[in-house]
């Protein structure tokens, strides 16, 4: 099929050349009327001008945004956004579209990327990740009408479209799992507080461990390092009635406890019984491997890019529920000693 | 460095510029012969007449391009990459710079990422990762002309600069430590084949061990997964004579090589010893800790931008060794059994 051209427009709008460039360009030279016009039949016909025509007029610059905040030595070893990137780079590079990174050290930081970007049309769209559960960053980029994509929720994303998944829900299932198992002293380690997915599980957990009448569970909020995470196992285990099975909010956090365990001379799972959340290679490197909760990241980024290159395109696009994380049990988890 | 203009075109082809003119826009006046050849000069040398226009309005992409060759699931828990682009990212944003990322299959899609970003301005250079012995992308770069900074060496890089450090004396200064401790039988796992730190490595390794005599070390390749970093481990660990110390191209293959030990019931560094490239922080999850190999990576890819940047800004640029990996001992080495 031939491609659309600005002659096609003209034709179809009854206008000439001069005035439809115009139009597209945003330039003087033709009515408000006879620009939307031209617009609306622009994109009936699917006219694609070239990237590099347009990143001159400075109409669209064919690339989106993607902040992490996140220190660079955390970053490293932690695989959930190196797979949502894979993801999300997959959807845009097949779209023809560039995704441009940049490490930020804090919010504050991250609103100032944004309103740089968009201020010299560096990108037509951005991803919110790590939603907060009073995010400043929402307010912002609507007044800004940045067109975004927030990767969390439920809720707490303004008038700003969103993928999210049920954390509440897969958190029951594996402490559920536990129980089944015979455990009763359960602990969790959890993520950076003020996230709101952490907070959504810190809220699941207290509530399911009171309706199950586990009155010593408790979790130890953490940072999503390892360091922090065998910092907070060690805590756990020294106690008097330490826990027989702990839940960590991350892989890598999972696996500095199970490090800790050994350390400390108790057996996995036979003493101690350990679930990851994020279910990367990472946990099957490790021996034992790791009883942990996982879904497809990959395919959760790629469908955020979708998403946010439909709200880029002006369509209308509903907040979207991804696939609830799942457990797969594997030699981590077992049990508890038959003294508890 | 110099866009490629409609002249440059008319020179390489014979022609003159009105025919250059004629024959990317379509217009009659020259022959189909001349015109197919025409097109294919400019895209060789990746001309665009859109981006040729925003050279001249002295528009600059203000971004410079990563691409990955990685899959997904192995970029996504091997920490190098993202320690050097945390590194990058420092120096770009601190420069006003962009970050375009892209993951590619293989480098025949590198190459063609490379053509569409020159071709369409979206970047103003470009790194080259993964070096390779005879690495088809350098005499495409150098056509292109595109401003380019290799992260890898020494040598193989045609006419464009690198950073590189020296694997060879770092390997050396492992298997030294080992030899110290008392080990003879000590292997290697190494990284994909083909890639140029993996040759000299390799290289280095069998040199060494003539040298001093180590008639049983042996190499094993592999492709920097934890999965087939355990495979290789199996493998070693079922030999008759199997080695007693085992030295890893990566953190993420020692650490399952690690795990396979423990669960063929071998105590390190008791029975095994084992040392790690690339001193992540996952070297220090895992218990006992890892000896590794290291070197400031966030610093490496802050340096590789910075001279990027001079490149692009059209300064001399030297090739530059970074310093050299050291060695951290850690728990998981130590004498090898009595018995061998």
């Amino acid at each position: 099929m031939k491609r659309p051209t600005i002659a096609d427009i003209a034709r179809r709008a009854g206008v000439s050349k001069g005035a439809v460039s115009y139009a597209l360009n945003g330039q003087p030279g033709v009515s408000a009327a006879t620009r939307e016009r031209i617009i609306a039949i622009a994109q009936e016909i699917g006219f694609n001008p070239n990237s590099a025509a347009r990143a001159l007029s400075g109409a669209a610059a064919n690339a989106v945004g993607l902040t992490l905040c996140r220190p660079a030595r955390t970053l490293g070893i932690e695989p959930f956004f190196m797979e949502l990137i894979s993801g999300v780079e997959a959807e845009l590079s097949a779209r023809s579209y560039a995704l441009t990174l940049q490490v930020v050290a804090d919010p504050e930081a991250e609103i100032a990327v944004f309103r740089r970007w968009w201020g010299e049309r560096r990108v037509d769209g951005v991803f919110v990740c790590d939603l907060r559960v009073d995010d400043r960053r929402i307010p912002v980029l609507e007044r800004l009408q940045l067109p975004a994509m927030v990767i969390g929720g439920p809720g707490h994303t303004g008038t700003l479209a969103n993928v999210w998944c049920d954390d509440g829900a897969a958190l029951v299932e594996a402490v559920e799992y536990l129980v089944a198992l015979g455990h009763h002293r359960i602990a969790r380690v959890g993520g950076l507080p003020g996230l709101l997915h952490t907070e959504i599980r810190t809220r699941a957990f207290t509530d399911l461990c009171a309706r199950l009448g586990l009155s010593r569970a408790v979790t130890v909020p953490s940072d999503y390092t390892g360091e922090e995470g065998g910092r907070a196992t060690r805590r756990l285990l020294s106690s008097p009635e330490r826990p027989t099975a702990i839940l960590y909010d991350n892989d890598v956090m999972a696996i500095a406890g199970l490090a800790v365990a050994q350390e400390m001379g108790l057996s996995v799972p036979a003493d101690l019984s350990i679930v990851a959340w994020d279910d990367s290679a990472l946990c099957q490197l490790v021996h034992p491997a790791l009883t942990a909760l996982g879904r497809d990241i990959p395919a959760y980024g790629a469908n955020a890019a979708r998403r946010l290159l439909a709200v880029v395109a002006g369509d209308p696009v509903d907040d979207f529920q991804d696939q609830t994380a799942h457990l797969t049990p594997r030699g981590s988890t077992g049990p508890p000693p038959r003294d508890t």
